[in-house]
């Protein structure tokens, strides 16, 4: 049987290391990722390795211009904050403009050069930082876009886009990737990781991360320099 | 009186020049365009300066990995298509991946950046090559995911995507511009032109523009190496 081609968003974080898990079962995968002037690359290295333990048939990572991207704390000069004890009251400054219109947009064009019905985005609406593209609603107005967008659309095959993480809570998404045998020691969240590749323990990745694992009574394998 | 600022996708061409003449009356201008891998940089180097000419506050060239337009006649080495009797009649080989998704999407980042709530596209859907991201319909759902996507957007102040040339023929566009005081022989449409800066005289992009001149009775000022 000729599996079907996908092209899946890959950060080298927790989320979207679980989505590329669970596609690899099934789509023959292009995993597709971003330089963008973010502070923590060292998410690109987890993602190159993730790709290749899931001996995906391509690994694009694309250099994109930091022009938009400025003015985020994950991409300037201020601090990223911490210690944040309620981290879905407010957008908070690690936002980042337009950053999954963009990705996904460029993930449209890369899976029409590829014949690739499914995009794959490992967004959740439950435990994250608040971000408005990382809802629902977003979701499904960038599905009503890429239905019109593309010649593959016109010609009646546009893609479907694929968020399968949406609706879980941070645990649920380790307990679904711990079950597929994710080794989450290979993923990356931290948005200030030092040098050697330690977690800072602080930021809302770290926060997130960390309560899912205690939620899961499970020991996050990554190495943090402090945790709450 | 405070002008408002606009983010205006200039592509050095004919439809994108007589959107900045219009739009640079009332707003404060960044410009935006992309060196995407086209064979036609000719283009660039125009809207740099027509960019210049019309003052605006801010000119962008973004890089963007030609990795996603693959495929296209416009990027790769297969030929640009001459001739075609029925322009309207399918989408062409010349049609490029996702490109105005990806150009808007980066736009509506530059926006959020610079406080801009207007951003400015010069597709038209009339005397046009069939591509689906110039129709009406793309238009609408772009903004329809601009009204959620960003945090400016979940703050009540979505941008607005104007599309003014949507719904005119190439004629009226000439017109338009020219009553403005367009100089159009700054302008490049052609998709393959020469080291001179010639244009072909008989791709889809230049018996458009050399049609919509005719009709207006005026003589398209660039100069060809050839028209039928």
């Amino acid at each position: 049987m000729i599996r079907q081609k996908a092209v899946i968003l890959l950060s080298g974080g927790l989320d979207s290391t679980t989505v590329l898990a669970m596609a690899a079962e099934d789509f023959d995968v292009t995993a597709l990722s971003f330089r963008y002037g973010q502070k923590h690359t060292f998410e690109l290295d987890r993602a190159e390795a993730t790709a290749k333990h899931y001996k995906v048939k391509e690994h694009i990572v694309i250099d994109l211009d930091p022009e938009p991207f400025k003015g985020s704390a994950l991409t300037g000069s201020s601090p990223v904050p911490q210690s944040r004890a309620d981290i879905n009251s407010e957008i908070p400054s690690t936002y980042v403009p337009a950053r999954n219109t963009i990705f996904l947009s460029i993930a449209l064009g890369i899976a029409e050069t590829r014949d690739a019905r499914h995009i794959f985005i490992g967004v959740n609406s439950l435990d994250y930082s608040g971000y408005p593209d990382c809802r629902p609603e977003f979701i499904k107005a960038f599905q009503n876009l890429a239905n019109l967008a593309t010649r593959d659309a016109v010609n009646g095959k546009p893609p479907t886009i694929h968020a399968p993480l949406l609706h879980l809570t941070k645990a649920e998404i380790i307990k679904r990737g711990t079950d597929l045998g994710v080794d989450y020691g290979m993923t990356m969240s931290c948005y200030q990781p030092d040098k050697a590749g330690q977690s800072c323990g602080l930021c809302d990745a770290c926060i997130l991360r960390l309560r899912g694992f205690k939620n899961n009574n499970l020991t996050d394998p990554v190495k943090y320099r402090q945790t709450r």
